[in-house]
């Protein structure tokens, strides 16, 4: 095999809260050769993930920290260049966990997936038909359970989960109010995700538009984002809700834990369930939930959009981009 | 029917937080009679509860606060004394939501049960036999749902819900961790209730005791108290932990809501449960529970205490007093 010029973007400094460009260094070195039993992954996107603030600090997760000089822990989506494994051939494209690298050995363990929806750009594994959309199928109809007629609230419901749980809650039957930052996201809710409502939470009158809005209650919250969005939520819970807690992309620190209203009573009041899931422990339902979902894309049900940053050098700030809000839609990088 | 002089004890100003005694006033009259359809209750047993806090309150609760003037809302136990109701009879035992009255009116729309079991103190109804252990057996069975193995923590466990708690937990086979304030209660725990082990939240090794008796981390909370025992057990979740939310005994003031920890990335970490449940919505299921309940009092598994304070004059002080946690056992009030 030829030499092949490899370029990682690795985690230079531990960042308290969201990883900024200082955090991370761009290193260049030789692609490695496949051993026996491995193969050889080019990425064609690197995905951006809030759950990166979580891996690249030093806090208690669902999986340890990213060490110090190693490559960032992210999604990404290649073509297998070369293989010595006997479940993979060259050509065929994979998703998984192979990190901010061009160029990724894998024994196949960090594979999620063989993409097989060539019909379909291998972005979408990233997004919509990956995490993301595998997120809101979950946490929706296995957390929330909307029934036919109930109201769905979603907060960060112009991005790439958020989107899809609405779009998904509507296509179950409930009406659907999204909650995101700014016009520009509100009309992009209601015109190409097909909210029923859509609020911008950075407006004077949020609190008296969002009680206008559901007037019946709250059955079901899909939390994105924890914090004042989510304070306000809990005063509305009808009887019986159920939220799934999904991200808290509002506090972008956990150490020390921050304060907030206690919510047991509104929980105890409306007899209200509330629950963390993630995504990886329905690893067994993945087959399901990604049959649904491009079914859904092919129809035209379930619409999705991406945001392409260019190359390795717009990723050490993108962490911080899509902590600001300032992307529109799906945050990926395309790998030069 | 001759005259008799009733006695009721009634709301007259409107508390906040903890109600005292001068938001109560004794009120004499004469004992109304029964017309058709009605039946005349002569109360043996007053219960003094919790969930009086929020009734007195004009706070959102799942019932409309008392009116001023009104007789407390509380559970009694009593025997009709005359009856026109046709599924009512002279001389039975019946509990329900009869109020701070020494007699009481009834259409039978405000009687839980006819008290069957007359080889046992009629004022279990109200303790181990009634919604005391009903909310412990629902909200432990089916909110948590222990495995065996698994541990579980109950605070305020020396009192009538806790200590039911504990004790059921223990009959299905799970490791028991009861929390509450001082020596004397933590030593019933150990003694008379069975918990594997008590701990003393005034205690000021209290957190490390915690962490020591929860080595794996705590499988289901059974939550009497919000506040900084919730705290500390948040921080301990294990995997896939479920929290049933009785009460919130440690906060007396819920107007404004009071700070505390954020909890959710907790949950999300742990994919945790937790969840609000208020003991009326099992209604259909209280004989099971009953029968279960009262079988293992009478097998002497099920052990219980009660504190009986004498007569109208004592019920003022009585809700301050449960808040104190001055009370050794279920709180009573033997209605002169």
């Amino acid at each position: 095999m030829n030499r092949l010029e490899n370029r990682s973007v690795v985690l230079a400094a531990r960042p308290k809260g969201v990883p900024q460009p200082e955090h991370f260094a761009i290193v260049e070195d030789d692609a490695p050769a496949p051993g026996a039993g491995q193969m050889l992954i080019r990425a064609l996107f690197w995905s951006v993930d809030p759950a990166m603030r979580g891996w690249a600090n030093d806090a208690p997760n669902y999986l340890p920290p990213v060490a110090i000089g190693a490559p960032m822990r992210a999604f990404s989506v290649g073509e297998v260049v070369a293989s010595l494994h006997p479940d993979y051939r060259e050509g065929e494209i994979v998703t998984g966990m192979f990190g901010w690298r061009r160029y990724a050995l894998s024994d196949g363990s960090d594979v999620d997936r063989k993409v097989t929806e060539t019909d379909l750009s291998p972005s979408l594994a990233l997004g919509v038909l990956g995490l993301n959309g595998l997120t809101a199928y979950f946490g929706l109809l296995d957390i929330c359970a909307p029934k036919p007629g109930e109201t769905v609230v979603v907060s960060t419901a112009a991005g790439s989960v958020g989107s899809a749980v609405g779009q998904i809650a509507k296509i179950h039957g409930a009406r659907t109010v999204g909650v995101a930052g700014g016009p520009e996201k509100t009309a992009l809710c209601r015109e190409r995700f097909g909210f029923d409502a859509a609020l911008d939470y950075r407006a004077a009158d949020f609190a008296e538009a969002f009680a206008a809005e559901t007037p019946e209650g709250v059955d079901c919250y899909f939390d994105n984002t924890c914090g004042p969005i989510s304070d306000l939520v809990m005063t509305r819970l009808s009887k019986g809700a159920r939220i799934a807690i999904c991200g808290t992309a509002a506090l972008t620190d956990w150490s020390p834990i921050p304060s907030g209203p206690r919510i047991h009573r509104q929980l105890l009041v409306a007899r209200a369930r509330m629950q963390g899931f993630v995504v990886f422990d329905y690893r067994d339902r993945y087959p399901e939930a990604l049959a649904a979902l491009a079914g859904w894309v092919r129809e035209g049900r379930l619409a999705h959009e991406e945001h392409i940053l260019d190359g390795a050098a717009a990723a050490p700030g993108s962490i911080a981009m899509l902590y600001s809000g300032a992307n529109r839609g799906k945050l990926l990088i395309q790998v030069d």
